[in-house]
């Protein structure tokens, strides 16, 4: 019998920052496609849409109007899934009915009052007011007796649920840690007990020794697929320095983030010369008055997009009932990333 | 301040199954959607399509050709994400690079060879026919030595992935239990370890004690909304007797789980007249030869449909970062699935 090989032989894979394993199947990337087929928009936008909502002046669904801002801006979600004047309680009955309130504050952060833009076709300096302005909300938010944690994040593109292509991120920032970041939190708490240093910091280290997965870098950021990844182009940004939220960041370093989110959505966009949809967020220490030393901070990107601009990986069935699982390997996704241009497909056709 | 209220306030609740919290904003159904609209397919298909590699005498992908098969009929995945002949083998490199092989049997089931049926418009008769497909394979494949756990599944509609309209669902039987069963297999451990019967024993006579969530019952099983929910209008069917997998049920409740699945399929279709999406499938004991008194046999539903035919949940960015989300409760959709018509909405216009 041949020996076990991960780049060619079907195995699971162990997410140490969940603490739990995924599904890869690499023969299974020749397999075509019957299924449903996504709409590619062409995307050409307006700088202003008077119908949208976060355009600089227009009217919001609560009727007030925005402000005629000049770079970034936020505002209290007009839909907030999270109220800040829940009241307290628990239901308990038994130990098979258990609910609790949760309270917290929803917020739209608009990138650019510019409707055309996505955060690849921004100029860094720009991208860098967006890095401040997480910085300011984590901070103020974060500073709040009533907020334990801050998950800032961007859904963008419509077959990630973004109700609008206006370049926008958005902040839910509740009392309780929420699930994923609350794994995040106890093997990375685990693995700094142990070690005295923080487990992204050592993972770092050794991807950029075997730099198979390694996307792009600079002085302060590397984005890489993880070798966890699950979906099929997932990758994350990680700063060199073990730090645990943006605001330890420094001045160089806020730059450097702006940076790296730029160069990783050209590669993105290049992929399929599309604008490619994703839900990414940061995952940072939660706001819980605790030190948090173990917490390293890093942003996850999710994209759907699996083998074409308009083919998707389903993440249904056996994903919802057994384990989540992928067609390529986070090698082969991380090659075919590294090889594209780094200037972005639609300046090179002006 | 008011009392905490689940059916109005914002707040987490607890699966026991999984171990996990999820979110629920009752108070955000009112939200207007402007996102992505799904197409709705006008769903009149022939009873026979010469184009469909899962209808009888066809060709399949893999150049065989199906038999005449006059109800149900099963055969291996032409692309198998598992595979039988996978090398067994590790790789480890530290703490934070860990891969093993996995190995196993994909399938494909046909549930009937009418290619214009799906579950709710089929015969109670023809869906116990199914019933006894799934028991000969859970046998077949779960006795052999190299397989841990049979994972029988169904994914319908193409907004689920489903590449083929064919009425049909899937195996996946693997060596290794995965994710989601060995969450549950845990905590059903620790729940009859502690109280000597299963857990979704109590759990279901607390539900028809309380009724609020049930949706229709026979004799042998309930369905029902669960507790924890977090897709809109996801539902779970439940043994009434603590059976520990499909092997275990009598002839009568075998044709008592195809009278409920019809059911409970029925009232899908007729929520918004729409043949319904959904993910769908058995949990039930693992087959690693260990007796499993700890596990009661269910079938879960996620279906992704929101608020119409064409407005889907999408779970995104908050979701995928931090803690699934849900915008209206359980209660309330299993009042409005309750309500509905018991007899299906194409059968009343013909
Ligand atoms: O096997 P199918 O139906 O082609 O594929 C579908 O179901 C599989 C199992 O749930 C998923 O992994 C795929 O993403 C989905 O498209
Ligand atoms: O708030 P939006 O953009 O309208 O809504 C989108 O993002 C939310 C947070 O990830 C999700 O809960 C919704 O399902 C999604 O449609």
């Amino acid at each position: 019998m041949d020996k076990f090989d991960y780049i060619e032989n079907p195995h699971r894979r162990y997410n140490p920052l969940t603490g739990e394993w995924i599904l890869v199947s690499p023969h299974r990337s020749k397999r075509p496609w019957q299924g449903q087929v996504e709409k590619v928009v062409e995307d050409v936008r307006p700088s202003h849409d008077p119908n949208c909502y976060l355009c600089p002046r227009n009217e919001r669904v609560g009727g007030e109007n925005n402000p005629d801002y000049k770079d970034v801006y936020s505002f209290q979600n007009d839909f907030s899934a999270l109220l800040q004047d829940t009241p307290k309680g628990k239901f308990e009955d038994g130990e098979l009915f258990k609910a609790e309130s949760e309270s917290g504050v929803c917020k739209v952060l608009c990138f650019s009052p510019d409707h055309s833009l996505t955060v690849p076709e921004m100029e860094v300096d720009n991208i860098r007011k967006v890095v401040d302005l997480w910085c300011k909300e984590y901070d103020e938010l974060g500073s709040r007796e009533d907020i334990g944690y801050v998950q800032i994040f961007e859904n963008k593109g419509a077959i990630m649920g973004c109700s609008n292509p206006h370049p926008h991120g958005q902040i839910w920032a509740s009392a309780l840690v929420p699930l994923e970041t609350s794994k995040e939190s106890e093997t990375q708490k685990e693995y700094f007990d142990k070690h005295g240093r923080t487990m992204l910091f050592d993972y770092l280290n050794s991807e950029l020794e075997k730099k198979e997965r390694i996307l792009v870098e600079n002085d302060s950021f590397v984005a890489l697929v993880p070798f966890w990844a699950v979906w099929p182009f997932e990758t994350m940004i990680i700063s060199k320095r073990p730090v645990s939220n943006l605001l330890e960041l420094t001045d160089e370093e806020k730059t450097d983030l702006a940076d790296i989110y730029k160069k990783l959505t050209i590669m993105y966009d290049n992929l399929f010369e599309v604008s490619f949809a994703y839900s990414a967020g940061l995952h940072q220490a939660p706001t819980d008055g605790e030190e948090h030393p173990e917490w390293h901070l890093h942003m996850h990107f999710y994209p759907p997009l699996l083998r074409s601009a308009s083919v998707k990986k389903f993440m249904v069935g056996y994903e919802m009932l057994g384990t989540p699982q992928r067609d390529i390997t986070a090698e082969g996704a991380a090659l075919r990333l590294r090889e594209l241009s780094k200037v972005h497909y639609k300046s090179k056709t002006k």
